[in-house]
């Protein structure tokens, strides 16, 4: 089943201790596309400006990513220039320039309006819900957000939070919302508001799949290199929603599986800048992947993977 | 199989967002018996002043831990004075008073000189060696620990490293002992000077094992309510090495079961202040425990446990 996913299309400018980047390929749906687009067609919405280079989104779209609802607008793309210093938990936002991302308003191509997945990226939460007013009673919706729209949108998030089935946010954001420093007790607030799966991200430690009746644990993957960590949220977002999709089985059991699909896909975006780890990985490399973050847990006699 | 656990015993006084404790029973070598004891007879060494409430160790030696090598020396005992404030993670020393700790020379009594499995839990590197010097070729040996030996102790730490199977430390002491970001990194830098087991203990977030072969990962159970995090680290290398002295079975899968333990039984500790929530907890109580941490990281058809 088709994943559609409405996101910013960026460029990035990055630096960490091992190198820096200038203008590469970034933003939440481009990393959720290239990592989902390993799983299952993927449909990307959202815009970019008319210095974009789209020449270099050729590689997702020989992917399987459908770039037709990519809108192209007059003036500047999304621009994000960030650092990372020694804690690579830690990016440091040096500037951020929406351009033609601050007038973006999602529209669903007719052709998008019916898939079974969807996955509302980081972007304002009045957006998020628009987009759920146009399309057709998916499946399964999934959404992101962040500190700022915690912030200055909270009542649009909480109207958000009653119209999907899955949040996924890191740690910091999970208790900004909630206002609850324990994990457990802010995973119960969100359940409690809606959401049947709250998934929180603690990036280099793992991340915690919560529903009301159970908690899952998908560990980190312990990188011997981790390049740059730009991305690394929506990589997991994409492996882990598109292995949803890809089998449309939403079983306890395969959610866990699709759990270590994302910290898989999270793992390699990490290990170069922008999506270039992600575009060369194969479905072996994956597959190895996922049976190592596996082994790194399994407690039985029998090794699986 | 027994083991000799050589550590401080001291009295705690603590202040969490939940609540105070004054002057509780606390230590390294107190922890690590509270909770190896589930699992194993222990034999204590350690000094206590004369100031010390020795009846209150009664549920220690009535658990099976061998208090004849607890020294009652003349003057003070260690008293340690610490608060946690939001961030539980992490502690703020108000205060160490040595008392009689700071002559402290272990005599480890002829009965224990053959423990099979031994800790040296975190003291001055220098009586660390001076107590291998004393036992006979134990089948395990691991040590613990921190920041204060690494700085003043490096020669003799390094001494250590060359003589023990296994160190235990948290994450930010193995950044600086090895002078490495990266945990896998670190950690092979530590096995290349001895040890064949590394225990990178990251609290909240779980605990690595790592050997030249591979690595394990235990999460850390996700609670509702951490009252108290102190002793959790001596905790955790209680239930671990206590459940490998328990089988005296050292294969990988065993150690990954002792893992497992570990994460149970520091689980425990931080449930209320001091070893309280140690003594009372049941066989029943850490079996479940132990299987809801495999359950946590499960994604196997058949869920163990």
């Amino acid at each position: 089943m088709s994943v559609l996913v409405v996101g910013s299309v960026a460029l990035d400018s990055v630096e960490t201790p091992f190198g820096r980047a200038e203008d590469v390929l970034g933003g939440s749906g481009t990393f959720f596309s290239a990592s989902a687009s390993h799983f299952t067609p993927v449909k990307l919405v959202g815009v970019v400006g008319n210095d974009y280079p789209v020449d270099k989104l050729e590689p997702l779209a020989a992917r399987g990513v459908d770039l037709s609802g990519l809108e192209h607008a007059e003036g500047e793309s999304f621009r994000w220039r960030g650092r990372y210093r020694h804690d690579l938990n830690v990016a440091e936002t040096l500037e951020t320039r929406l351009g033609v991302f601050s007038h973006f308003r999602p529209k669903i191509p007719a052709g998008f309006l019916s898939s079974p997945f969807v996955f509302l990226a980081n972007i304002d939460p009045r957006l998020q819900l628009d987009v759920l007013s146009q399309v057709e009673r998916p499946r399964l919706v999934a959404c992101d957000t962040m500190n700022f729209w915690i912030e200055s949108r909270r009542p649009d998030l909480m109207e958000l939070l009653g119209r999907v089935d899955m949040i996924l946010l890191n740690e910091g954001e999970a208790r900004q919302l909630t206002e609850r420093a324990n994990l457990v007790l802010a995973a119960r607030w969100i359940l409690d508001k809606g959401p049947r799966y709250v998934i929180i991200k603690k990036g280099e430690h793992g991340a915690f799949l919560f529903t009301r009746e159970s908690i899952f644990f998908a560990p980190a993957y312990p990188l011997e290199a981790v390049f740059d960590p730009t991305g690394a949220g929506d990589a997991f977002a994409g492996g882990f929603i598109g292995s949803l999709a890809r089998s449309g089985d939403l079983s306890d059991a395969n959610m866990r599986r699709a759990m270590l699909a994302g910290a898989a896909m999270g793992s390699f975006a990490v290990e170069q800048f922008s999506i270039g780890r992600l575009l060369e990985v194969t479905a072996s490399d994956i597959a190895k992947r996922v049976a190592e973050c596996r082994r790194l847990v399994s407690s039985e006699e029998e090794m699986p993977g």
